[in-house]
């Protein structure tokens, strides 16, 4: 095979795992990595010049591949910009630089007639991008939902056995998989960029992640993991991009101009026997449907370092065999649009939600409540009243389909009550996109 | 994108679903197509001559694809190899024709520099194939285990509700989704062709056929489905391809000089939490195992209509879309040795074992089984008797780890002895490849 020269900037947990599969390909040679600090002290070093001076690498015209493993979006996407103005292939991880700056890249990319490989930068080890973009290729993909990452998976497998929200972010930080602050993860923004690369290949558009509906999982508590297990569901946080928004319609016109899709980041009840709840620890786990195929579902190591290496290098064993072909970027590059698109807003999706209320134990609360929610279209499926009598009572409700602007209504008017004491939490309950 | 001509063997099921996909890629333009006889009433006819004479499209100059969806070994292998001579590459579903002659269909394509590409042979609608050869490029296959057909996970999901494997079988076949004689997929045929191209692409090398080990579902019965469930298991169809033998060496000499691999299809008790466990009815599950990713699973339709014609229409875009690049079968063309490897014979792997035998209910009849199994080196997890004193019992066995030749080594003892009215059944048990 034709020897092929590449840099690297970043040699963290996962350019330490790239550097350990490249060993097995000589073809693929490291010329020189770019990193923070000489002084550090590592695990492993590569066999070629580690270095602080990033231009070494983007100036070098020996180097063809550009590998970013050092996360981040600053400085890290000039860098990327002017290794594809110098004819750079890149290999990234980086789901935020490409959800952020994607279009742009890309038609950067294009111009210079470089390639963008960026198989790690969602799901880790699953090859989910190479499965929408190749495998199914005969596809119209309408939707991908699933777990997309790993430490809020692995914080609520821990919140099963019975932990606090606190309890099991400190034992997933304590066991490096939560960063020390750990908002990313846990607010949604991590998914919402995986989404919007996702959403690119899938639908040939980003989506702005600002415009992606974005909620944690920083509020589920116990008690709410131990009803929805009582129901016959587990809590899960799901990333979902669908074509049409599940209103009915095939997709609305966003403020842009462009279609709007439904994309969204939120704590699920997922019903037990679904796969989706099988998926356990830091895994991921993605269901993909397809016009033609109908459902997959792909489950694996969504994090990590040698998955993700797996990934990176796997990206450069494709395109480094491919590499000398004429005006190969052209076959290899997704089509993607120049214009990003946005999420439709949450109001208008429609599903079951399960709600947690905490009310003063006075007589005729369910009927309110059932009266509450009549007027604003809510029909109820199951209402259970727990609490010791006189004192604080918890109502658990499950509900049928609810748009969300529905929902958001009676929830005001609900909190306006005298006997509300707390809205305990109002989590949506699984819907196939 | 170029216009590229092709020509189609087959308009059954499968070529009715690719005329049906193509219909949206006026790029690939479909010139003919062979049937078995022009009188037969078809629900889709395509947008072009049919006719019987497949020679008008190997002879056919213009015609640069031929895709292969008639099934069989003869005289489609014929066909194939015609076609190869005369430089056109091959989209197939056949994984007969691939097990059986893989070896020499690759060679000859390689000598012609045309591309054979197959993802929908096996797994139908998942694109495993894409995910081994390109998805996990970076890593070396350890194993791949799973459900490969749906017809048999079809008949064992329908005996779980107490249907015998007649009733189950019979109402498969009117359902479509077995055949008239089920003998391909209930003996463990149509598993053993997909192993055997798995091999070809997971470890370089197809395994010969008739050297795998192949036991079928026509002896299980309701009631070994209902003492697995109770012992927390699900009975399932898997087929294995694993790098070495599980007898803990890293492959044996098979005759043949090659590398022998663990290569088997035998009906196992999957542990009911087991994502495997989950894939019901008409599907497909496969386990992947990369040195680096570590487990993958993946789950979808595995036959079908539109999803194998979703495989074979997304290797047409792949294909069609690398066409024109000078060489690129060389680079699409996974390395597959022409010398094919050898199944390493069942006697030397290692697993637990499930046993239900019926015996005459005397005294000391427990006694004695344990300590024919413990002469033959079998160490019993589990040993219970049920049954009406004085008549035939039953007794259930769990073993743990035991090798293929003291298991025959036991039985073959067991059926000597007079207390044994029938062996029930003997079925192996999940052990990670």
């Amino acid at each position: 095979m034709a020897r092929v020269v590449l840099g690297m900037l970043g040699l963290g947990t996962v350019g330490t795992g790239v550097v350990e599969l490249l060993s097995k390909h000589r073809h693929l040679t490291l010329k020189k990595v770019a990193v923070k600090s000489l002084d550090k002290e590592r695990s492993a070093t590569p066999n070629c010049p580690l270095t602080t001076d990033v231009e070494e690498i983007i100036n070098d015209p020996e180097i063809e591949v550009l590998v970013e493993v050092m996360g981040g979006e600053n400085p890290t996407v000039s860098y990327l910009e002017r290794a594809i103005k110098k004819r750079k292939h890149i290999v990234t991880a980086n789901k935020e630089v490409l959800a952020k700056h994607g279009p742009r890249l890309f038609a950067l990319a294009k111009e210079h007639g470089v390639a963008i490989f960026f198989e790690a930068s969602v799901a880790g080890g699953i090859p989910l991008l190479s499965t929408i973009h190749k495998g199914l290729e005969a596809n119209e993909i309408e939707s991908v939902t699933g777990i997309l990452n790993g430490t809020t998976n692995f914080i609520l497998s821990n919140m099963e056995a019975g932990n606090s929200y606190a309890a099991a972010l400190k034992e997933a930080q304590e066991l490096g998989f939560a960063e020390a602050d750990p908002t990313a993860d846990v607010d949604g923004f991590d998914v919402a960029y995986k989404l919007s690369v996702l959403a690119a290949l899938a639908f040939g558009h980003f989506v702005k992640p600002e415009t992606i509906y974005k909620e944690g999982i920083r509020n589920i508590t116990e008690e709410d993991m131990a009803l929805a297990k009582e129901f016959g569901y587990r809590i899960k946080l799901l990333g979902t991009a669908a074509r049409g928004s599940n209103t009915g319609s095939s997709g609305s016109t966003g403020s842009s101009g462009n279609t709007g899709f439904d994309v969204r980041v939120h704590p699920t009840l997922v019903p037990l026997d679904h796969p989706l709840a099988s998926v356990s620890g830091p895994n991921n786990g993605i269901l993909v449907r397809g016009h033609a195929v109908g459902q997959l579902t792909l489950i694996g190591p969504g994090a990590g370092k040698m998955p993700t290496a797996s990934a990176v290098v796997g990206d450069l064993m494709n395109l480094a065999g491919a590499l000398k072909l004429p005006d190969f970027a052209s076959y290899f590059q997704p089509a993607i649009d120049a214009s990003p698109a946005s999420a439709v807003p949450p109001l208008a999706w429609k599903c079951p939600f399960y709600l947690r209320l905490v009310v003063k134990d006075t007589p005729g609360v369910i009927g309110k409540i059932g009266n509450i929610f009549g007027t604003h279209n809510i029909s109820i499926s199951t209402i259970i009243q727990r609490g010791v009598e006189g004192k604080e009572a918890t109502v658990v409700i499950m509900t049928h389909d609810v748009l969300g602007k529905d929902m958001d209504a009676a929830l005001d008017e609900l909190k306006k009550c005298d006997f509300l004491s707390s809205l305990g939490n109002a989590i949506r309950i699984f819907r196939s996109a």
